[in-house]
């Protein structure tokens, strides 16, 4: 049974602050390992890579065979369903015009006193895409990883997957293709991220490493940040529907599934005003786990980290949406636009009771890359702004400088710095006012 | 002596990748002692607080004088040099009105097929500034940590400052009521970042941290990063002068001795055409060493960490440029937006010979706080987007779910995630094509 707590309770604010503090990960320490491993793949380069590749995924590969060729890619399509194909295609097309209206603007202007300020966006030079392997190869993650890097003018886009026992997912190296990847690599785990990285004989290095992974890659992403730049450290997924009694149950049961079902340490809470509403989907969830091919993962999420919380009026709503700060929030209710600007903290919003969360993970525009674990009370999901960089841009004349300068030399001549200050009044001296 | 390389010699490359390479900062092993502090905090909270700054800062304070009352705040202005607080103020307009606008725009549309699509940017709740105490306690660091927050809209914006034997300089006093700091503590080192992060009785926890710190610092913000955000974790400070010949020596040393005076572990690089006018720099800086009072830190980061690059011709400057990802940048030279256009990798681009890298510390407008340690390559400087987050927002009808959703349900099936499928299917089901 998942958690069921009623605001009107006592013990409410307790059992809720508890909900928000329960860990759903465990704290696998595996950093003394992925040192081991980032340290190797530095010093040997390719033969690392090769070593824990026969290791792991039980795979002998060379230097030539490391890298998926042209062909394998260009024939992926070939070898998918049609039908599958096509929706992906849509997925991109409609992934791409979404992300192409992220892209910033640049910035060039004078103020008042004639310095002009500004701005300039340029993308980063090459991006590395980690796609777990396996069943969580998802051609769907390879989309929304690759397409703002994309968008974003990318030259070099290198995808990184594991081919345990030399199995790949056509669909993913299909999805490759389509969304512009220029490389691929058949290596997983903390040696994928760290040739990214560092860069080997076959693969050279990126400026910034994206993409979902276990505990490993996940220390390994941890560890290089700064030598390139990573996206965020995801945790299991979530969804927070709030939903009043005026829903179907099963679509809502449908929904808390959908998300329960990625993983044994997803979540899945519902949020509503009625009691007997909440009841129903309680219902509902039950039944539909019967037929589920993935019961046995959704039950174990729904057990143990599901919740169904009933609010004395959905007026308390917000409160609570934004100390959980999902990473996926439904508002199934009559006026989502009206709660929806209430809310603060959620990566994704899906409003209305005809927008299941499932159609934003494929095909809606946004990016389903979201913050997790309460971090979308400080970080966004992931854009086009990930794989750019601004440059900011000043420039004086004589006369705007000594407009500004002589405060420049006090400030530095405040802060004991006086080669910054002397850098200003040298010039300042040789360009007087004009008499 | 500095470095000084000519890339018509035949072994530039290899001494260029060599300076590249070269590491300014020990790898101090702090982190073992930084989990300690951060649990200790965590477990014991205003009590550890108050330990750590009677032995680090030998200062005995209670819970109750830990934070700087309001009326310190308020006074503090007063204790200051008029003219410098007058410089102080242009200083926070002319940031305050630069990152204005840096504001982020709203979307919110509707595509061909009838989908609602947009995303929204609501500011973090609450925000903390690490100011390191002593000497580094710079008050323009004050404005251009704390500022970009307030023109967010970030509502708490919390500082911590240490303040050894209880000393505590006016001015940063002064800057940060300037900037709209609403609670100030006197505690420093890694406690201050686990109080931000985890909270204790007096302080409330943050939702991101920011702000310069000695490797203590550093280490326990990349430890709560995923608790909390952090910005980027700074490394010392480097300026790149590209100059031609026309400019002054005496100008150019000066602008080199600024980022030099910063820090041992500073770097100052000169790029020029002109082998005479390197020479010419070089003498300068020796003779403007004789008489700056930082000549002692700025000669040993020239000395160690200096470096004057002659070129056969300027053409050769932009591969330098983004291979080197500066810091700051500096152009001067006849046409340097020419150069600028060129230039993928720069924090900062200070244009022209009368733009000195000083003027952008103190109040040209743009931030100060720049990606260090050639992370130009995949980052930006401290902006308004820094304490911003996003939230993509979805909003399918009847009709256009139908438009769709059957490609997301062959998407779902394609990955094996069935409940995903239903969702949509359901759907779908419940809202047929009207006949």
């Amino acid at each position: 049974m998942p958690l069921r707590l009623n605001s009107r309770d006592a013990g409410f604010e307790a059992a809720f602050a508890a909900l928000l503090a329960g860990k759903r990960e465990s704290d696998e320490d595996v950093d003394a390992v992925v040192a081991d491993i980032l340290a190797a793949v530095r010093r040997d380069g390719d033969a690392a890579l090769l070593r824990y590749t026969a290791r792991f995924d039980r795979l002998e590969l060379t230097a030539e065979t490391l890298r998926v060729p042209e062909a394998e890619l260009a024939e992926a399509a070939g070898r998918c369903d049609p039908a599958t194909m096509e929706a992906l295609a849509l997925a991109a097309e409609r992934i791409t015009d979404y992300h192409r209206r992220q892209k910033p603007e640049d910035m060039d202007y004078r103020d008042a006193v004639g310095v002009r300020l500004g701005h300039r966006w340029t993308a980063v030079g090459a991006a590395g895409l980690y796609v777990p392997g396996g069943t969580a190869a998802y051609p769907s993650s390879v989309l929304m990883n690759a397409l703002p890097a994309k968008v974003a003018g990318v030259e070099r886009l290198v995808m990184t997957v594991p081919t345990p026992d030399g199995v790949i997912n056509p669909l993913v190296l299909a999805a490759a293709r389509l969304a512009g990847v220029t490389e691929v690599y058949r290596v997983g785990g903390a040696q994928a991220v760290a040739a990214l990285a560092y860069g080997t004989a076959t693969i050279a290095p990126v400026d910034k490493i994206v993409g979902p992974g276990n505990a490993y890659v996940a220390a390994a992403k941890r560890r290089v940040f700064g030598t390139v730049g990573i996206d965020m450290i995801a945790g299991p997924s979530e969804v927070l529907v709030v939903a009043d009694g005026d829903n179907r149950p099963d679509l809502i049961a449908a929904d808390l599934l959908s998300q329960a079902e990625h993983d044994t340490a997803a979540q899945s809470i519902l949020i509503t005003d009625d009691a007997d509403f909440g009841d129903a989907v309680a219902l509902a969830v039950d039944e539909q786990l019967v037929a589920l091919p993935r019961s046995a993962i959704a039950g174990e999420s729904w057990r143990n980290h599901g919740a169904i919380i009933t609010l004395g009026t959905m007026d308390e709503a917000v409160a609570l949406i934004d100390r959980i700060a999902p990473e996926h929030l439904e508002l199934a209710v009559a006026d989502p636009d009206g709660l929806a600007k209430q809310v603060r903290n959620a990566g994704a919003i899906f409003l209305g009771r005809h927008t299941p969360e499932a159609i934003g993970d494929y095909l809606a525009g946004p990016n389903h890359v979201l913050p997790t674990a309460r971090s979308a009370r400080f970080s966004s999901g992931l854009s086009v702004l990930d794989f750019m960089k601004r440059s900011s841009l000043v420039a004086c004349d004589a006369e705007s400088l000594r407009a500004i300068g002589p405060a420049a030399v006090l400030l530095a001549e405040a802060e004991g710095l006086d080669a910054h200050a002397k850098s200003v009044a040298l010039r300042l001296a040789v360009n007087p006012e004009p008499s």
